[in-house]
């Protein structure tokens, strides 16, 4: 709990619950609104519309501000859409820090400011749960009342355990809070945690590697495995530039040092691609998910990754292309190491 | 998924989800329940009660026949209380297999004798967490509708998956259930699991080890593992009788051959023998929880365990007795090596 | 090196060898002496004998103090044998410390004496390499001139890792011994050693295990590991007794904490009763070797073992003897329970 | 033991030793050899030069036609000293097969044929420690006598465990040899091995490993395996070719595709540069050895390797090479890259 609470930069509440990601973001939502609540969710990809889609099915009603997929959350758009409910009925604003299927930030802290500037009194939740351990994230800082991550991202885990960590202000929510609860109830787990135990049986196993994973991070410095990331972004982004791909991202500032999404040409298959590269050099690339279906591919540079395992796999990324007779220009690889050394 | 059904005894439905035992309690009245309905619950100790308040936390009216914790759920006290219920309101009748706190087993096959010969149309849901893939257990030719179970107890796994056995009838329940769902909903699995997927992250790891589980269980032979288990509760009973303690299942033939619980004498402390037992032979025995809390201690034999285990949890306990002052007789280990060679 | 110097109880050389113990014997040989050179030896068991073959393979003469099997070695015997030799022609006095075809203890300390009195100045060699970090061993105190050792017995390793502890007066003699010696010679050693190396390929992933065994040992306290075989051997010979049976070692005071070599009543076949023990409890024993073949069986109670293990170990005895119809008393476990407790 | 002949393809004798490469060295002269022996060596590079010095302090005369580490075996001068031989006096020629040193491959097929046209009856002894199951090796149809092998480079094994293949020929000189030899003797093997034992205690843990790894690569296929590595010693060669330096093999056709050794520009400090590499890029490269310590580095690309690994160990290089300032053109990953895809 104390490890987790330095991962996430809180002095507050910290929940771990033996479940998905997904889990944790019905959690957040279910512990502090009620049903038919207004929340306002930011359309920054594939996984805000699934955080949306749950919190309809929770019965919220989750309102989106549309995106485009290739940026983060947009704060002066936030800010308007709160602007315009001078009733406060919008209780939550809901963003994703960093969107695993753009490879897309939203700036966080600028959100807050932005919901600030409207004056407005909904609950900030953000899910992080590829973001947390690999980009700067300060929960207290930064105003957030429910942050949601899990275990295999950053946290180099097995998939397994996820958490909310919780404002006061959120703690407070759910004293009222009427959406049924009872697995992701954090009234039920505050007890027990304070004498180390949890209301049901815990994911044992991953809490080991937890602590493990806490002290490797710790070790190496949360600020150097967010500068390694950042390079890593970076280097990646050059050599798409030179193959001569478009980046996913069109945001300046936004782009993910966790994973990098790389449009394919018109006319291409990014799955057909995929399978080329998976064949010829045992690499599994992240595929397309839905708007940006067989159109993208998503090159992964999270968690205990180094300089030479992004070359190799940008070395199959580009043999890869050559493989499956993708247009592009060679040196991608070359341009990515100059960075690097 | 083709495994599990092999375990459950089922040829309908199975769901596995990354998470703990109690999440699949839930699922199982999420999916088919609505709120304000009623239903039926046996006092065979504190897991059947934990249950009991899940469904009360989830805005369903669950009622209790009361148990003293010492035998499984009594089929003629289920038939009567439903055949009171001449309007069918009560939607679901819940009954533990194998109670974990108490070590007995309720008659799953006589249960369902007894809500057809009251005429009732409830669904039958039974948690059998920790008695799959040790007790004899049959979804389908015992007529349930819902099993509920879990990864750490007979499939001999870390603790992170949970199921959900459903027969044609609770599908169909699942149609018209109110009760919020999302995590926990069948019917966004149905179909990704037809292609392999799940619709969020699954414990992958888990489910690597859940095959090689079932493999092991089905190279022993399902019926062998049931009867080693039993001998093994036979043997430890056996050993309690010479110690000249008790058995808290006190109801002949619903004794469980996963673990059992026996009460120390009054005026001693069942937990200050558990932590001398801890210290002098690195032996953790189970706890008395609630309402037998520090009067019994559980001894565990379940999963991957075989004679010479037993002997020597029998004889820590054995032991233990003598190094904690619990007045008792010598020669349990004894007398249940008589019944294992 | 450090570390296991802390184990031998010594200030002076140690060696390591990717090798198993056979070659730690050989390299006792080679290293300090030379073709023709008489060896002085005790027949304690099988393991004394394949020694002395060894060392007649290459090229010494090596002499027998015949023993019947059934203790260490005498003090007594060596020292008339050595007050012979007026020449001071035997170059080396050879005992073996844990015999681990018997169970039989060999006094090392007094054997020294014995030859202090003899006043010969033969080399001292004791092989103890199921011994070591089992029962007391001290290589300076009782003035030992090479100990022989290996990583498989109690130092809880896999096999692969041997040793050689070096007195000043063997490092002497190694200047001056002209057996043929390449991949054993100590002088090859002893340069990179100092600086970390070794004169080819260690066993690295060995090495790596070793620290964590001699750490493992000191957390525990020596004289903690020396008690608890002390206390596991008493235990074993207490249900022997009780069982009717005899311990193979008939020397008061000798006999082995390591492991306990019994033998079966005339007429009956240890290796059956072993076949049946193995069959119906899945646990293995060790064979009568050479002598005694077929007719003693052996149960190690060595390494990382506990009280339960050993309670387990007896048990699979207890009930293997009665399944292979072994004329025995019953009552052996609880008798060494008595003892444990 | 069929799964190694298999690899050595070879229908006739394996031993396997728990020992390093260097026993088995040992092992193949003393089985087979008689003090004072003239055995003929080719000096490949530095552990061809080990193992001459090896078979002097065994007591032959072990004679080296000198090389100068830029190539495998001559043939040509092997039978030119052969022939000078009228008295059949060298009773051995013992070649090395891939020189880890170097990087150089001795053409095997051809120095058979050389001893062969000399009419000469020496033993043909082969050391493919580094070779073996990742270049073609035949002992039987190149007509070898003692191939000598380890555990830890092709078959992808901790080191541990070594081998001798030991023709007919060999066998039959076994029985005159005079060498001193007890760990090692052939003799003491061939009874045991017969029913699946050993003389003395094996490397278990490595044997399970062992047939694990024969598994594999039989699953792969060998030419496949070969076929891998000779693809990966050609890009390493285009790598270093495209940065100005020079492979240390200068015999066309006898790089290995094992590892590369590559030499530094006069004037700069390989060992400097490895430091480098491995502070900035965590990568150990190997050092040079002994008459070309400080001027080479290698790099290895043996075992599970496939060519994303090997274009990261490239870029590793290449990166190192600019952080260390070693005057080089940028491009050779680029260069390797092209020949991969």
């Amino acid at each position: 709990m104390e490890g987790m609470k330095s991962i996430f930069k809180t002095e507050e509440h910290v929940f771990i619950y033996p479940a998905s990601g997904t889990g944790a973001w019905e959690a957040a939502l279910v512990n502090t609104l009620s049903p038919g609540d207004r929340v306002l969710m930011f359309e920054t990809g594939h996984f805000a519309t699934l955080w949306k889609k749950l919190a309809e099915k929770l019965g919220l009603k989750a309102e989106f501000i549309e995106g485009d997929w290739r940026g983060g959350a947009d704060p002066e758009r936030i800010e308007a859409y709160l602007a315009e409910d001078k009733g406060h009925e919008i209780k939550a604003v809901c963003v994703v820090h960093n969107e695993t299927s753009t490879g897309s930030v939203s700036p966080i802290a600028e959100v807050r400011k932005a919901i600030d500037r409207a004056g407005h009194p909904a609950l900030f939740m953000v899910d992080t749960i590829s973001g947390l351990a690999s980009l700067d994230y300060q929960h207290d800082e930064w105003g957030v009342d429910v942050t949601v991550s899990g275990s295999q991202k950053g946290l180099m885990l097995p998939p397994g355990l996820s958490f909310n960590a919780a404002s006061s202000k959120a703690m407070a929510a759910n004293k009222t809070a009427k959406l049924q609860r009872s697995y992701w109830d954090w009234e039920d787990m505050v007890g027990p945690n304070k004498t180390g135990y949890f209301p049901y049986t815990p994911g044992t196993n991953l809490l080991y590697g937890l602590n493990e994973a806490v002290d490797m991070l710790h070790e190496e410095g949360l600020d150097n495995v967010f500068a390694r990331h950042a390079r890593h972004g970076a280097a990646t982004r050059a050599a798409v530039r030179k193959w001569g791909l478009e980046v996913l991202c069109a945001t300046q500032g936004q782009e993910s040092g966790v994973l990098t999404a790389v449009k394919v040409p018109e006319g291409h298959s990014a799955d057909a691609f995929r399978a080329t590269t998976l064949e010829h050099f045992d690499m599994s690339l992240g595929n397309g998910l839905s708007k940006v279906a067989d159109k993208v591919f998503r090159i992964g540079h999270l968690g205990d990754f180094n300089d030479l395992m992004l070359v190799a796999t940008l070395a199959g990324v580009e043999m890869g292309l050559k493989q499956a007779d993708v247009p592009h220009q060679a040196g991608g690889v070359q341009e990515a190491m100059s960075l690097l050394s």
